[in-house]
């Protein structure tokens, strides 16, 4: 792990199967499609309902990824947990498997906390793994955990932690918050939390972007990545903001797994655990006559 | 369980050791306390720091209990988590373990979830548990899980489930809610999650309280539940009203715990997981102050 994970990553979707379990079948085709198009793989992410999983289930599906040889070291699994055994077991199962780093959320039960309890959470966290693989990423998404992670707590991690603390993943959706992360720390990879803000993050200096839209469009994401340079540059980023726009008009997770199910002909993608609930007949129709519009495909994408 | 739990219940403190582990001896102790004082054990509660124990911890406490013979039928656990099958292992647990019954966060990770979404999870829990013996408490504490629990959906699962979904604890500290619920629905017992609301739940047919400071001031509370039609019961709410409005001038789990140890001359009960921080001296001895000015004391309570 010298070098560290750069370029788009995508939190990626678990399916499920009729009885609301995680299909590894599917969930394993998927890994394997966004891997063709040259997105790591955010496994256990607020867009794979990571949540929603049991830490056993987590756990088998990092052992599922690993045994039919997935490249781990493109893997940034989520192993953020309100209980620090769970995010500590998580953490240290996703380093033995060789994993890029972890992306890990703050504890996200108890609102209003101090700096210094969270501070004590990650420290004790990187202290019992105790592992010089380990790479942390923060996780700075407060329209969900409604936990943040502060730039003052970022420098505490920082100063105590160099050579482990990687670097943050800021879906905080306000590039004002991206931007001051950029300005203000070295050695630090700051991952926009939707493309939305990847060309003018990488203009900044940011590492790539992880992005919930990524399950569906990762290579017009990637091609943005690989050639931001390039004089056509904001026309693409504009034309990646059209899109994910259009699909953020619903239910975002339900959306990808829809859009999923559409591409593949497989409507059973569409599960979701509660409390999310699948979109409804009249969403699909909708969502498809809008994919329809951007002519959209994932190439390559086929069933199972 | 053919008569329903009722009566003062304390959302248990969890004690831990040097190595933040469960301090199976310091919890014993208290929950014994506890029950000498006609309380009965909300263990797993939100002042229990429970979202910050681990499952298995959870499981462990709760065998704990009922080896050392604690009074299973004067139990509620908390039994909620974001994941349903660590919601379902864990009711069922409760179940077989004989308690009164459960009480059941809704999953609280993702914000602005549908009403939908949450009856499927909860709908979920009770048909994979299937046990006829499962009374199931829903825990309504929007300030912290940030996910309400709407009287259209308390509607639906009673409609649904009316056998097992037996009341609600309401932390909500809105009585307007609190009346809302005890008017509107029949064999659903409604505990007010603050003594401050006893009295007034009590005369519009509360079931009793579920309260954090029912951790240090049970007696007290207890004596307004079982005399609440005496000619003085104003004047003793006003009373534990003051003392718990005292207590919450500080964070109020770390406070707890502090006053336990200050009780029981045992400081290390002070200890709290991340990311919550114990008080630091200067609140420590405030607090001490505070009780002092009540005449605190916590009768029977021996060290260990």
């Amino acid at each position: 792990m010298s070098d560290k994970i750069r370029g788009v990553l995508s939190p990626v979707v678990t399916p499920f199967d009729a009885d609301l379990q995680p299909d590894t079948t599917r969930w394993l085709s998927h890994c394997r499609w966004l891997l063709s198009q040259e997105c790591g793989l955010a496994i256990f992410g607020t867009n794979s309902e990571a949540n929603s999983l049991s830490v056993a289930e987590r756990r088998m599906l990092l052992e599922t990824a690993a045994d039919a040889g997935l490249d781990t070291d493109r893997m940034m699994p989520g192993t953020g947990a309100c209980a620090l055994p769970e995010a500590v077991e998580l953490t240290r199962a996703a380093v033995e498997a060789g994993a890029a780093g972890v992306l890990m959320l703050p504890p996200f039960y108890y609102k209003g906390v101090s700096d210094d309890g969270l501070f004590a959470h990650f420290s004790e966290v990187i202290e019992r793994v105790g592992d010089a693989r380990l790479r942390l990423y923060l996780y700075h998404i407060p329209p969900v955990a409604q936990v943040p992670v502060s730039l003052d707590l970022i420098e505490r991690l920082l100063d105590a932690y160099p050579g482990t603390i990687a670097g943050i993943k800021d879906s905080s959706g306000d590039w004002s918050n991206t931007k001051a992360m950029l300005d203000r720390f070295e050695n630090f990879d700051v991952f926009p939390g939707s493309e939305e803000f990847l060309l003018e993050g990488l203009r900044h200096g940011a590492a790539g972007c992880i992005s919930a839209t990524a399950n569906v469009n990762p290579g017009a994401i990637h091609a943005l990545f690989e050639t931001w340079t390039a004089g056509d540059a904001d026309e693409r980023q504009a034309e990646l903001t059209r899109f994910r726009k259009a699909v953020a008009q619903y239910p975002m997770i339900p959306a990808l797994k829809a859009i999923i199910g559409l591409s593949t002909d497989d409507p059973d993608w569409g599960r979701t655990r509660p409390p999310l609930v699948p979109l409804d007949e009249t969403q699909r129709a909708n969502l498809a006559e809008t994919l329809k519009e951007f002519d959209f495909t994932m190439p390559g994408r086929t069933a199972a």
